[in-house]
């Protein structure tokens, strides 16, 4: 992206999501090839196969190589926290961020496990975004510069980038961005986040449905729907994953919060998260849902819902797993293994 | 096991199975008193959380510590792969042994990517056990030293044991195994294994009901069962997985022919399985019967059918994730993290 001014207009996005590269068929096809000589029986690997295609694919490189994973997580602040929607205070964001640089979080030891680098980013954690409730979370440039500052996480030399989120009250962001876009009730959407108890949730419902009263713009339009009901991680994510398409980096989204800012991208174009994996299936309610919405198959489903990118970065070594197949299985004339009979 | 002699009568393997360790409840308690502490919400990491805990309990120690896990994979060849019940030639389990010592199989790379110590066990394959559709595969004694084989591959040292087969024919004599133990129809627990088109499908569930037909006393006593039906791989697994309680070992199985050796203990006494877990739901379809039967959730579902102890192995990085969120993790005290309000 370093060619190019920072998006500040939804013109801008939209015409960046006019302009999506698409698949590189000749390194997905270079895979696919290759993946029926190793030795095993065909398709016995199920989506370790898979993985190593759609890297391959997304690259647009064969042999497919993830050495150098990154895992980036956005923090902000919400204005809708006001509301009483989460379990726990908004210092929580600032206090995790500080917990993220002192290595002592789940994604910490996570990176770690999967040998993978990680950045995170605070957004102006002391300004939360204006209470949905009231009025449009961001404005339209404010919204763009977010998700132009989500691009810049895309360096060069990133060969997987997992996605993760931090915000206290963003379970009620996605909540009510996901309502917006794909339509139901606040309550389909809606689960208990952190924790929240039955009046909490109650709260939570309110405050969604609220959003979206005072927003009705935000059913007509999916950047419309980001500025107005999102949040400066979720935006920042949305556009680290449209940077992460134009520089052939492949995507792992984390649980509800992340999915959710994906699914603004989806709504705009549907093939606009065809590099991105799904990495984890959160316990949040909402996230199975959307899921449904966006047709994606998660990786993972082991009762997780941290955020974070927590599952995203977990699910690094199933994709690592999956490349070192692919490269390093030998096919069945190399071994000198008989293929099948008759 | 070193202060034993290898077992050599049912009845020793009986006395072992009466004599099983249970869970280190301090070292359980010791984990989930910790887990409550770390920075996230209580749950939030779900299974990651019951791993740390399981593993703990099972190696009897608080932290638990997985830098040194071994993958063991055990190869036989079956008297009932004559019947034409698999889509390769016999020769492949022999060449496979070759492959996995060469470096190229999947199961390589995965240990690889999972930095596990590799094991790959062969067994007599240039005298397959005894068809059984027409009588017992092995005999006692025969099957009481082939699981005492198996329990010498925990050997001192091993903190995480995943285990896994190869043996061409051996989703015919899980099925055959499963059926003896569980009930049901052939048909139930009989699937196309490597590939086979529908007559080898039908050749399979007919080798099933001969191996039942021919083998009666099977379905009176687990034991029985295994070595009337088994296999050796299968018998050996089984007494690795005894072996690894005794020296308080976790372990993670694979697939169906791995699951099943596994439910002859679980018949034989319903604890004897408590410190496994089953590393992935195989698309096999007797495995999802048999993990219903023995009452295990897998961790993984990707789609896979290889065996080769791939599954189990895969897994490993879960688990290790598991283990370093636990270990690693600030506690809200030290992090200076804000609890949960109200």
């Amino acid at each position: 992206m370093s060619n190019q001014q920072p998006a500040v207009t939804f013109e801008e996005i939209r015409a960046l999501l006019r302009n999506l590269p698409g698949p590189d068929l000749d390194s997905g096809t270079a895979a696919l090839l290759r993946e029926r000589q190793l030795t095993k029986p065909a398709g016995s690997l199920g989506r370790l196969e898979e993985l190593a295609q759609w890297v391959a694919t997304w690259q647009g490189q064969h042999p497919p190589d993830i050495r150098r994973p990154r895992v980036a997580v956005f923090a902000g602040n919400h204005g809708v926290a006001a509301n009483g929607v989460s379990a726990y205070p908004q210092a929580v964001t600032a206090q995790m961020v500080a917990n993220f640089q002192n290595g002592g979080a789940a994604v910490n030891q996570l990176c770690e496990a999967a040998d993978a680098d990680l950045r995170v980013y605070e957004l102006d954690l002391e300004n939360p975004t204006a209470d949905f409730t009231k009025g449009p979370a961001m404005g339209e440039e404010e919204c763009c510069r977010t998700m132009a500052y989500g691009m810049m996480a895309v360096e060069m030399g990133i060969q997987l980038l997992a996605l993760g989120e931090m915000g206290i009250g963003n379970s009620t962001s996605a909540a009510a961005l996901c309502l917006a876009l794909f339509g139901g009730e606040a309550a389909d959407w809606t689960g208990r986040g952190t924790g929240v108890d039955d009046e909490g949730l109650a709260r939570k419902i309110a405050a969604v449905e609220a959003g979206l009263a005072a927003n009705p713009e935000a059913k007509d339009d999916p950047l419309e729907a980001l500025r107005r009901l999102g949040g400066y991680e979720l935006a920042a994510i949305a556009g680290a994953i449209l940077a992460a398409r134009v520089a052939r980096v492949p995507v792992l989204l984390d649980g509800f919060a992340c999915t959710a800012a994906a699914a603004v991208l989806f709504k705009a174009d549907r093939r606009a998260l065809d590099h991105c994996v799904v990495a984890h299936r959160s316990v949040e309610p909402g996230h199975s849902r959307l899921l449904e919405a966006i047709g994606k198959e998660p990786l993972l489903d082991l009762g997780m819902r941290l955020g974070e990118g927590s599952g995203a970065t977990l699910a690094i070594n199933i994709v690592k797993s999956a490349v070192a197949c692919h490269g390093g299985m030998a096919t069945f004339a190399d071994a000198g293994v008989s293929g099948r009979e008759g």
